[in-house]
């Protein structure tokens, strides 16, 4: 019955704008229950479009998530692959820190080849890894340094610094120390 | 009255034993209710103890801290300032990984100028900067590596690793990227 789905996608769509103002405000925290108050349904009807809290999670990061895996295909055709690819890690660190709930979504998913192939970690590595693999292959990042390694990094800035007054300068400067390192080594 | 200070004295260990059960176990979602309920106390004698969540997670790692302030002092006056320091780094970042709630309480806090003299922030800071320091003076860290910086890459580290299956293995891989940075800079 067409009239019904409709009401389906327009109830989907509802519940999606508000899920976005309430995973913005508390994180991963936000709550499914006042999700469906807000958006004037059953709990039932937001769990049918959304099983499982990171169901919603994925929903709501999708758009930018497919936006950063764009930036990251452009940019593994880039000449200089260290620019590109530190350049990238600074995007994804900015919504990072933007996005409240997308650092606890990374941190805690299952490692990739247990997720779903859509899942946010899934579509971020699939598109990032080719980046990652020129800088190495280049000699210009360490070569034991792996795309989780990354993912675990930026969202641990993100999680560490998101009750800061100006979390994005200091996460920022902390993705700068990460980068480079803290110091000159004692030669061994 | 004696009877009631000791009685006040049993109370506390009580809760104390408790709130570190119910820490480790939850982290800063760590519930009052749940302590008071299993301390076998009212509500209110758990906030006559602590006042505030921020109260009982200080207390709960109270002696940790104390300990970790202490290594850090006798690294202080080690030969090899750049290795006492980072030896300290994996003693943090051990200790943040294995209780659960530090990592969150350290990147919670405020900035160390407003924080109580005693509070965990406070008593790292006062003890981690003069090994972070020398070092510094040293040349065998970069001069814009603040304690702040440590203590949050520390924590970001602990917070994004903390539902992995083997967390502490892949947090030290992480520390020890952010001290070694991820690879050669290309020439400047």
């Amino acid at each position: 019955m067409p009239g019904q789905r409709s009401d389906a996608r327009r109830n989907y769509a509802r519940i999606l704008e508000v899920a976005e103002a309430e995973v913005a405000d508390r994180g991963t925290e936000a709550s499914l229950e006042q999700i469906a108050r807000t958006a004037g349904v059953g709990s039932a009807t937001v769990r049918r479009h959304f099983p499982t809290r990171q169901a919603l999670l994925e929903a709501v990061f999708h758009e930018r998530i497919q936006t950063l895996a764009e930036q990251a295909r452009v940019g593994s055709a880039a000449k200089d692959s260290r620019a590109a690819l530190l350049s990238w890690m600074h995007d994804l660190l900015a919504y990072a820190v933007s996005a409240r709930g997308l650092a606890d979504a990374l941190a805690y998913e299952p490692p990739v080849e247990d997720a779903a192939p859509d899942s946010c970690a899934a579509v971020l590595e699939a598109a990032g890894t080719p980046l990652l693999r020129r800088a190495i292959d280049d000699g210009a990042v360490r070569s034991d340094f792996t795309f989780r390694d990354l993912i675990t990094l930026t969202a641990g800035i993100a999680l560490a610094t998101e009750h800061e007054a100006t979390p994005l300068t200091h996460a920022n400067h902390l993705l700068q120390l990460t980068i480079q390192g803290v110091g000159p080594a004692p030669i061994d």
